[in-house]
């Protein structure tokens, strides 16, 4: 359908999300719903929804709960033939939505025992894989994990930009998952990466708190417009995307997108809508600016493009984008319709 | 308990509403909640619970869905002895649920082959039904279906209208129901029912793109006063009623209301209220200006009941409206309470 | 792990609610959750959850029903060692979930019947009782059951005061529950129990109703700043604490706290917040009154830890108030969270 | 349709069923599935769906209880015209599913105080209501109530006798609503109800514990041979209906059924079925005896008819039969099917 | 992994299954869980989850139906490169589960408008699909819809045979999908598919029924003996394939399969299990054989392995087979587990 | 109520209970159903529910999975104040209903890294604990799991023998948690604490494998004759108790139940009933006999209860019984009810 279609892959755990539905508590409820998700399968998942094909290079155990994750990311419609079956475990979090005031609560489980996590160092043939693909996507959840998932994170990106593929970065520092004095051991790893990389999603407090680069400004987009065109020049990419988001207390979010390439900044309108689902959403924007870079999108419809894509994932359930090309397109144009019939 | 109350039939298909629960999008879910409705079920229900006696003159299949859409039709308080059955098949349609700026979706199957809409002309002896009942309403979705619908409709409003019975008509026009120049396929059919009607549910819209009436005014107020008694007179119409509607991205809908009648335009204040399923509110405040109408209110009681109606149908689960007479009432002079107990 | 836990019990009626999930009504749904609540149950699972032993001195029937109360307390964290079984019937509320401008619905049903309420005079050893336990709370909802109820609930007080434990007593005036000429009727019964209370929850409304006192002021803070001093005087009460609400169409709500104590009012900061379950909120306010008191807090702590409180509660399921002591401590300072992860 | 169709009105309590999904207890489950039921709702809903007007004579509170309980029965084809609105409650009782050896429990509540049980002695007008009917079905369980219903029910027998009308009378005796001591509690009020009954469902354990009739025989079929022909003649009874049942552990259940008429007894085969719902199957066999009756069927086809539509009662959800005619007369003559389609 | 894998089509319709879950009726509940399959997509994702590339050759809409099909397919394992979009409408059967000796209900919907029903002849190039392709399997059911489906599957069967692959036909009468008549209308048709397979699923019945053949035998074993052989021999085909089942009132059905291959009848054992879903169960049979004689078992393994793989079917949910070659595999061997932990 | 409550500890973990509701595999479904269990927390729920006081040794998870199992103990009644909270994990295993001939499938996740299994040594005070309880049981599942837990298995169960409590240890060898050459690791730890326990549940197979015994019977009666004695004379036991068990395809088991003591065999007769949650049934068993010695039945009596209660567990949904002794007790004698009301 598209001859421009491109083989897109991600490198990451496939996480097990259990839901409580509704807002009840665990310690209320007795029901769970489940699916399976990942930054990298975020991001794929919507390329493919967009036309692409979309690989996931991961680990998956030989059980009842590694078949079901690969059910599941065939329905995504993520091509599987990456994916590798052994250990015994799936990383695994559990969600209690929020109300209002009340934040929604994650509750980890079972991460760094994950097949994904656990795999040797010999697992994966990335010299082979680097030759089916012509985009690769990590994320900084990924290099939070444990020396040998960073070995091979790095070793992988390596092989890729060595045959002119393009390498992709998501920040996406966790506090939680990097420990105390987070920042310090991260930032070597950070560099690493940024080095290697050919488009990267961060934002001024990465630049700050990773990268531990110092600003005199006060506000958050005079501290980007700073530190951004610093961080490109120094680790040599040719893209950086990112959002400001704001969040009031009634569920609204207000979100303005970024993009700084060919020594420009290109800004989004800000986007302002309720929210259903937070998780991936993120994600969401990552695999827009993807999309548009590779559809050679001007840097204003790209970042359009991503901000609106980012905006309609919060409204869908799941971690996972679900909305189609021409729904985003049609967002980024049209007022909200009353129904669609 | 009343000793007004009237026979008032609706002519038109039960359609099987088939909802994902939740905010899934229907290749996400693997569950669907299902109901049965359709405009005329909407009217002629609400009219019921507000005590008068609900006809619908309608055909089912005569299989287990039928006898499905039967019962829920009983449960509405819909009298059914005018129902025939037969043909093969009942009209669904598939609702995907919204969220703020994602709007809400309909995929209809199997109307065309309904066995309403496939029924053979001689299906309703409209003679000896235009004898039992005194008010009868029709919807334009009813319209845009095929010749043979069309001819029974017409035939049914004329009958109803030489034994003295009143005859509404709700314009409700749908562009996906018409396809391409859809108003200049439609303009006749709407003439010939708009002559044979005493109540009118339109509003400026409907003369300009049906009726392809001129206005130089650009305010939709405007419009309507200038367009709406031209209708009136041309068509013989005893009232006119309608609403104008806008709506915001985080589900905030306002309602004005109007009726013109003895050469009269009567307003509602604007009624402003968040929205829990917007299908069927038009047939809610449709009947409220029936039963007020019915019941002699002053054009303004009745254009703030209907309107209340129509409000309080977007608070409540599902097409038709739930609301009691003494719901509404209370609702046009309270405020919100904190709780009922 | 607190070496200041207290032995705090309520006395009251255990009921259970069954609300139709989602926003249908009775008549469309074919589904009820159901919980075991009670003004009593609440405040002691709260302070149990915040580290103090709570007990329920209640009586509930010896059937399928009372036990499965009786877990669900377990559940709560109460300790069931001062509830008796026996009798036939537990009271119930059937819940219907309102949305925007229709209210929630509550239909009471063998309230009157339950083990509780039909409980012989001697059911109870109070005097046993009042040994074992540092303060009791009573809630005005069981002062409006029958003679018997409150002959109990005045001998139970009394005892607890002579041991010298505190008697906590929360109006709670529901004109449904007393029926006509309610105010007349309660108020000796009122007075009796202020008389004994060390600490009240009220506001203006019940001395202006209730007491039958009069003011000039029009402005609910000057009622209340004028009314309240003279209550607690007149009936010796050393701490009445209470709050304002304000509500708005779209499920937003206010509430303002305020203790007078040691003839000083305190106020908290005005709090706005949308609204997931109104019930028990008010209960979930005096179990922080009691938590503060207890803990020896500032009056301004007390204020802004009670309304915190009481705000949560309007955030998660059910009755029953479900945060811990750090969620509620947080959330007096934090600002809203993206997620917790 | 059917020229036939007959009037046949049922006088009873509509009870709310309030069933734990699946196998849990009370004390596990927090979700309830609810209809509506009664032995006359089961009755004349059944026999509204072979063709007869069904009509209930009962009340039912003013609130939203009564209002979904109306619904249901709407739902289930009986016509309300003679249901009356008033009081304060619903009977109820809560059904926990069994599985093999464990036995299925249930659980009463509010019975005694119900709008039905409570309605004063003038609320029906017997004598017009005798009018319009045909057929009037009365159960042992109404009887076991208090003097207000017992006496309302042989007045109202007594109206329906006299007219000319048909009185069926179902003795279903239940020992936990007549207490200790209750055969001798029953016997006179069974007695005069037998006396103004033209059809009574009953078999020899009623004969021999409400009667106190005596006989030497010790196996069933003879005692039933033995005992029945003297009630018919003592009651002058022109049918006497009723089955024998056996049951397994694994939930296999065989059936016998047998009319005696004209000094006659009929038997059917014995069926052997696994059973779903084990509630209202008696109710179905009555309406398959008093629909025989009413069709003129040989009986020797009666009692096939009303066996076969009490064994497919157990294979349906719910205690009202909801099989068509159709349904039981296939079942009477056809093997299982592998499925129908 | 499997270096033996094969590229197996299947030419069919993707249909929607909309069950009422548990045991309800649809007039009674208000639920339905939705799958999608098909003979073809049941005989595909089974021979997928055994290791071969599965295709289907279909048809979809191209709306929000068509989508949610195409992620079941996707999740099912199934290749959708052969997959066309457009047209209206997907297939629908509404399935309302028996219980003992009710049966099971299926209700269609728009089967006959379906996108893949209404194909235009030119939709697939089935000369270069069959280049692709070692297997392609047809179903009966097909045959049966209309002129233009019944040319592309003959059509589709002789480029493939041409081209040297494997035509496996699945007799699979329906009777009420050829009306009246049925048996004469469909001979012809049953024909000219014989003539093209090399594989077929039948037995005595489809021989005596459809073709019309006579045979004295009464026992159905000596029928099949005598028939087959003749059938395999005039249409010259390598192996015919069938199941004799026989079903008892309590849901406990025996099956015995058997092969014809090389002039050589092989029968399995006969197998008896309880059934839990019966829908889809031939075409897990039908698979068994496919993959049985791919992988060059003898026929004794091969017959065992399609009656397993049958049984595994009955006991899962949905139609479509969901047991892995080992969970066949380990069930032809072994006896019942207590549990597998 | 009972004078004779005595304290029962267990030491052992607290699984989650991840289930997929109906028969639906975790590759199909989206819905789990949580609940938290064990060994212990089946032993001494049970225990607790019969009268006595059960207490839990265990370590918890300080996050929501913690609060969320410490209130799922509440609510099964089992006394918390030995609970440790702290670690990361909770162990987990999803169950997959298997019908028929198809099994039930665990998958196990996160049981090495949970709280329990990764507790310090010095994490419980055993000689403390040991001074507050009467009676401890222990799995040999714990002893399975680590050298630290096997430790502080064998310190708490000198600690209580010391004191004079009573020591029950459950064989419950499960081959796949202890890896190849199981049994040879596995034996001298059983050793052990076979010298510590007083009453053990175990059968002739344990004797067999774990402790290496040899016979020549070859029926398992007589083996269990022949091995059992010795078992309790080398260890010096005083009761060991246990079942056989056997199963067939329709979810039919019996269970013969055993206890030796005093140097004599008693069994139980042979109990037959359907299955509706085989796991934990084991525990329900123990737990009888633990009642049954604790409240000086005669070996008759204390097999059948503990054979009953155990067959009861089967019915119930869940691992953890749920009947009362009341239930156990009436089901020792009475036949199979109709329905309980």
């Amino acid at each position: 359908m598209i001859n421009m279609a491109k083989n897109i892959a991600a490198f990451g755990e496939v996480i097990m999300r259990l839901q409580v539905p509704g807002h009840e508590l665990l310690s209320q409820s007795s029901t769970l719903n489940y699916t399976f998700s990942g930054s990298g399968v975020n991001v794929v998942s919507a390329l493919a929804r967009y036309g692409h094909t979309g690989y996931l290079v991961s680990k998956l155990p030989s059980n009842a709960l590694g078949d079901a994750a690969l059910s599941f990311l065939w329905k995504l419609g993520i091509t599987h033939s990456l994916i590798t079956r052994g250990g015994e475990y799936i990383g695994m979090y559990f969600l209690e939505n929020g109300f209002g005031v009340r934040s929604s609560r994650v509750t980890y489980s079972n991460r760094s025992e994950s097949s994904f996590n656990t795999a040797s160092e010999d697992t994966y043939d990335f010299k082979e894989i680097a030759k089916q693909i012509d985009t690769i996507h990590f994320c900084g959840t990924t290099l939070a994990m444990n020396d040998s998932v960073r070995t091979q994170m790095k070793i992988f990106a390596k092989e890729v930009k060595e045959r002119g593929g393009t390498v992709v970065f998501d920040c996406n520092y966790r506090p939680s998952l990097w420990g105390d004095n987070g920042y310090v051991k991260a930032k070597s790893h950070y560099e690493e990466m940024l080095h290697l990389a050919d488009i990267v999603m961060m934002n001024e407090k990465d630049a700050m708190f990773i990268l531990n680069m110092q600003t005199e400004k006060k506000e958050r987009t005079e501290q980007l417009m700073e530190l951004i065109p610093t961080v490109a020049k120094k680790f040599d990419i040719s893209g950086i995307a990112g959002t400001h988001r704001s969040i009031n207390d009634t569920n609204i979010h207000s979100l303005r997108a970024f993009i700084f390439k060919n020594q420009r900044f290109t800004f989004s309108k800000t986007l302002t809508f309720p929210v259903y689902d937070r998780v991936g959403a993120g994600d969401a924007y990552s695999s827009g600016i993807i999309y548009g870079e590779l559809a050679g999108f001007t840097p204003e419809k790209t970042v359009l493009f991503a901000a609106t894509a980012g905006m309609l994932a919060h409204t869908t359930v799941g971690d996972t984008p679900m909305s189609s090309k021409e729904d985003v397109l049609r967002a980024m144009t049209e007022a909200v319709n009353d129904i669609e019939r």
